[in-house]
């Protein structure tokens, strides 16, 4: 008896390392993605929307639902942070493609995740690779889901490590801090991939060699889009490799055995000079005070990640294509 | 030629590490206090100058000042936090000592501290081992202190890992995370020493039956207040030890080559779940962005610890005397 792919939903901004992540869950038959959600992050939602249709056109895969997002942090208060300065004012490397021809679903995204949370109980992980602002929607909106949700997988936070937005807040969580607290203290299975794990996944100039080399679809349309991003990290962390934050927590939700995790509560900073920072309690110390982490929900947050192995994934299902 | 020993001033909240620390420092030929400050933190600073003069006096060293500090936070706008649940409510381990004979000078700690730096200009180390408002004080009093003083030694902070008042904040910087910010941020030459290190300098209970055996006067002392101070770790981190906090500090005072440390810009969160948090930024990336870090004087935070160097001069200045 063939076991069933597992269900998987991508919140996504594309994105460069976005397109990766789906291009890889799409080359990846333990899973079968049932849907994107789009959000802002890397690009403005708008962008995102037209980004995620763009990327199943050149994928093939237009039978795929889009659900656009919110255009909003949940409590609409913030400022956007749109890092187009890491991926391109396209957010896909500066290539202007043309614009897709399909169409995002009238659902909005939170309705769309609680709707297919509902329909398969437990069966369905979302992989967020954005600000949490959708997934925490879908919480407020809905009180079961939490509980119908199989597992939502976090492209997020710094654990005990620098923030890449400031020294204090990584990207993703500082997009919308109190829609990612909502999310860490929902009582849902929640796995975190901080850039504590990321940062040790690289590839290399040379990977992206190899990548060129190749004739598969997906290997040649990246190799397109990397200039930006490398560029960026060699400007920002005077490297000549990109690290693969997406697409690591992709496969994470794909193969967990790629990484170990620790088990506690996790709260976010919302405001003042750390907004955006995630701090995990350890349970190293039983505290005689009540704190902000007494008696909430625990989630689970990556400490390792077998790198050799992601990336060895990474390059055989991109290239073979 | 004899090398004339480091003058240092201690603020302090005693506390049973802070005997400790003071004894070892009475006992170190390295150094010479010239004067203890005092702070709320572990008791009230009322207590705090109490039992200053009364652990001099149990030194027959009534010849050095005690300066009584602030007995609130720098912004006066805060709650203390007493940690009398890990000291006893005398701060000395609930021995109930007679009080002490001699009295605090006229002066208030932050004018003593000008004081002192203006009369030996880059002589004087401070080691503050409680919440840091007055050094904080005499920085904002004294435009030229933070020039004048030689060294501010810091037992404060948790850098990358859990506080040990909840799990963002440790509790000396917690008590005043308005005045921490303005001393690291302050120019002056800062080196602080975090949990990340004191928790890896451990007295063992087998460390406390040789004070025990002992006959040196400050042993024979240590070991009376010693029982609380065990039992509140064996129930808060279910240990038969007790953390070197406040000696370690002012080890790395007395011998720098006893911890390394790394150089950085750390700013203090001062409000919100995360108030009190310490973040050192590591210079890992170079960010597009002005945050909070920019521009601001670095700091050294220690990162590694000789344990065994420092437990063995601890026993034996202890021992011998």
């Amino acid at each position: 008896m063939a076991v069933q792919p597992k269900k998987i939903i991508i919140d996504t901004d594309p994105g460069i390392d976005d397109a990766m992540a789906i291009f890889l869950a799409l080359q990846s038959p333990e899973v079968e993605v049932i849907g994107l959600t789009t959000i802002y992050g890397n690009v403005y939602t708008t962008l995102a929307t037209r980004n995620a249709l763009h990327l199943l056109e050149i994928a093939g895969r237009t039978d795929i639902p889009v659900a656009e997002g919110s255009h909003v942090t949940i409590t609409n208060g913030t400022k956007l942070r749109i890092a187009d300065f890491v991926h391109g004012t396209d957010g896909l490397g500066n290539q202007n493609f043309p614009p897709p021809k399909g169409k995002p679903t009238e659902q909005s995204a939170a309705s769309f995740l609680i709707d297919q949370a509902n329909l398969y109980p437990g069966k369905v992980t979302v992989v967020a690779l954005g600000p949490l602002t959708n997934v925490a929607l879908a919480i407020q909106q809905d009180p079961a889901f939490s509980k119908n949700i199989g597992q939502i997988v976090i492209l997020g936070g710094a654990f005990a490590v620098n923030g890449n937005v400031n020294p204090a807040a990584e990207a993703n969580i500082y997009g919308d801090p109190d829609a990612a607290d909502i999310v860490f203290t929902s009582g849902a299975d929640v796995l975190a991939v901080g850039i504590n794990v990321t940062h040790q996944v690289v590839l290399t100039d040379a990977d992206r060699e190899k990548l060129a080399k190749s004739e598969g679809k997906f290997a040649q349309y990246l190799c397109k889009i990397l200039d930006v991003y490398f560029s960026y990290h060699y400007d920002a962390y005077n490297t000549n490799g990109v690290y693969l934050h997406d697409p690591t927590a992709l496969l994470a939700a794909v193969d967990p055995s790629l990484i170990t995790y620790i088990e506690g509560v996790v709260r976010v900073q919302t405001r003042g000079i750390t907004r955006g920072l995630t701090i995990l309690y350890n349970k190293q110390k039983r505290f005689g005070e009540v704190t902000e982490w007494t008696d909430k929900p625990t989630v689970k947050v990556a400490v390792t990640v077998d790198a050799p192995a992601v990336v060895k994934l990474l390059m055989e299902r991109l290239i073979d294509s």
